[in-house]
């Protein structure tokens, strides 16, 4: 019998504890012996969870307990459950945990602890999709070329609601917030940031690349608007923000951001709060994992998943792939040095030069033209519309501040990315 | 250092040795160390591969080599690589194989000789999409509801250039047979029987359920006609080959036909030569696993995952997912119980009374109309088209004899299931 204790029982908690008991029967039917949930801590020892575990508020009756084989950590944050997942590692203890968060600051550090023992994390990622399984082990034989994925489903949720009903940003994000899909602060999804921690950990799984969320371009969803989902819908693109990384000779780079993509390829298919991953192999050439990215069942299922690989067989799998770095190493490129193409929004007063102005910089800045529209914005201001060949990140940035100081220019330009 | 064995260096042979050459820095470095290949058995030594590894023509200078770690069998056939693959196992050498066939007929067998020694087979189902991995690890916390998958790359290449192109079905199979995507003898592929076999190795990891191919429906796409697919396409249907597998309390039904499925659906969206599997947990949901089902390199990187699982940890995972049996095991469901809703186009001679009495016969046979179309065919015949409400298989496969028996009906009726 493996007896598990849950730090932090709340929506997931609850769901691991249920499945436990719900689905019992096949689950000691794989893992060849019982699985029980012999303890979990809570904050509010008060509140009812319709749970028959028995509940602590003290974290070291977990740590401290010789029976307990299995820590699954799912209290949040960073920092603290730094420090317990670290006690239990060091105290023989197996750890799992769906903790995105701790891992985009401390997976190496946690490598290292988990040399002899088990550390798993399949939650932290997309949620119910086993994609850290997919790319550990399923894909082992390759060197990865690129992952692109849809790793947020607030941000798809409220893309795909603004593609197909034409709802504004305030307002589907209103809508989000009232589901439950947005936090109150809802910068965490809509920035960027939950994507770029998801993205951080898979980055280390198939390039071995050491990276904080600080190092890496991330970008939200916040300055996509009606009038850009309107071009790309014209054009043939669907909006999303992807996690992209994607290999360059010796050089990874790391990026989220609003994506233009054509509306052929699988993930611009893939609507409303579904998460997707596409990964490409230079042998198995491109797969995608598809599925439910967050819920307190989706989640745990990939909890309890890796609490039965750990009944079964222990340590079995490097925590971050790599048995030993590899000759060579990969290095993060500098974000400045990432190279695109770019789809342009310029809002500009009705006025005689504007655009012989504005395609002049693009001139000076070594940014060729793929394609341009003008559409009226106002009676007296216009859209101008541009996509252009690759360009280099940093000129795209310099030739933003210039156009931005026009006078003729209304607004901030909106830059999207087009993969 | 790992030493491998490969038997039959074929198109997937070659690429299997050529991984581990190729990318030989990220294998050992996820592996933890050198995974070499010692020799490989051929039937023509003086056909040259292009590969600098010793050959043989007899199959146990790799059997008995003690030098050999693992065994791969890539040689084809049922009965003969089980031979080989039974005396590599007891000889206490690991397999890693991506013969489907053999496993269709003798899983549970070698599950029985494979209880400690690793016998792995990600590549038969689905080439390089980490399928089996992902079923019998990832999601391993969930009773499996249900799987439908494109499991035959060459049925969905058919079907998606008549689709798309409007192409009559022998000219696109004769293409396909141009292009090798299909054999001379073209029955295993587009009978269906491809797809069961990868279809019953999956149902022994959901379900733990025992079928051979015969005990199973299976249905191929040689009747999907211009007609039919025309038909799918108005009413927002695309047509596939899947393979499905489906819980319904104690039952599991397994079944591979052609079928009519929402365009809406991701498994619809997906096109070529590409396959996916849709796979529905009662915990996680739907998942979806989407990929390159065939070709030397996509297959041959299956097959390196599962030599560097074994590397990394010899024997981790009971072989077909089951540790132990389950208890309250579940049964295959007779194919004449399953229950669906049906697409059928019958081919009448135009005369008054027909439908008259066609719909007598769905009346007594029990099966309730949902639409109804008629179109004319030719001056004097016209297509009958109906989708039903669910219905049972055995009333459907009695009607189709009765409406085959009339005088008025020129042609055996087609029939198509819809999911």
């Amino acid at each position: 019998m493996i007896k598990v204790g849950i730090i932090g029982v709340g929506t997931v908690g609850t769901s691991v504890a249920q499945i436990l008991k719900d689905n019992a029967d096949v689950i000691s039917a794989r893992a060849g012996c019982e699985i029980v949930v012999k303890r979990g801590v809570v904050k509010n020892l008060a509140k009812d969870r319709g749970l028959d575990i028995v509940i602590t508020d003290d974290i070291d009756d977990v740590l401290n307990d010789p029976e307990i084989d299995i820590v699954v950590e799912l209290m949040g944050g960073v920092e603290e459950p730094f420090e317990v997942v670290k006690k239990a590692l060091k105290g023989g203890k197996a750890v799992v945990t769906a903790n995105k968060a701790l891992l985009a600051y401390h997976r190496y550090e946690l490598a290292e602890l988990a040399k002899d023992i088990a550390f798993e994390y399949e939650a932290s990622v997309a949620g119910g999709i086993p994609i850290i399984n997919a790319l550990r082990d399923g894909l082992s034989a390759n060197h990865i070329e690129s992952i692109m994925g849809i790793m947020n489903g607030t941000c798809n949720y409220m893309m795909t609601k603004m593609t197909n009903e034409g709802v504004a940003y305030d307002d589907i994000l209103k809508e989000s917030q009232e589901l439950g899909y947005a936090e109150a602060d809802p910068s965490f999804d809509v920035g960027g940031y939950d994507a770029a921690h998801k993205l951080l950990i898979l980055a280390s799984i198939a390039y071995g690349i050491d990276a904080k969320p600080e190092d890496i371009l991330i970008e939200g969803i916040e300055n996509v608007s009606q009038d850009d989902i309107g071009f790309a819908k014209e054009f043939g693109y669907a909006i999303k923000l992807l996690g992209i990384a994607k290999k360059d000779k010796n050089e990874v780079e790391l990026r989220v951001h609003a994506c233009l993509i054509s509306q052929d390829e699988m993930i611009a298919k893939i609507d409303g709060v579904m998460n997707g991953i596409s990964v490409v192999g230079d042998k198995v050439g491109e797969t995608l994992y598809y599925g439910a990215g967050a819920g307190g069942d989706a989640t745990a299922s990939a909890v309890v998943a890796n609490i039965i690989d750990i009944a079964r067989s222990g340590k079995s799998t490097p925590m971050l792939g790599f048995d030993k770095p590899m000759e060579g190493k990969l290095t993060l490129k500098a974000p400045e040095n990432i190279r695109s193409k770019y789809y342009l929004r310029i809002n500009v007063s009705d006025k005689t030069g504007v655009l012989a102005r504005i395609t002049k910089l693009f001139e000076d800045n070594n940014i060729s033209i793929e394609t341009m529209l003008q559409r009226p914005a106002s009676s007296d201001s216009a859209n101008l519309l541009f996509s252009t060949h690759i360009a280099l990140e940093r000129d795209i940035q310099t030739m933003m501040k210039e156009i931005e100081a026009l006078d003729f220019v209304n607004s901030a330009p909106v830059m999207i990315r087009i993969v």
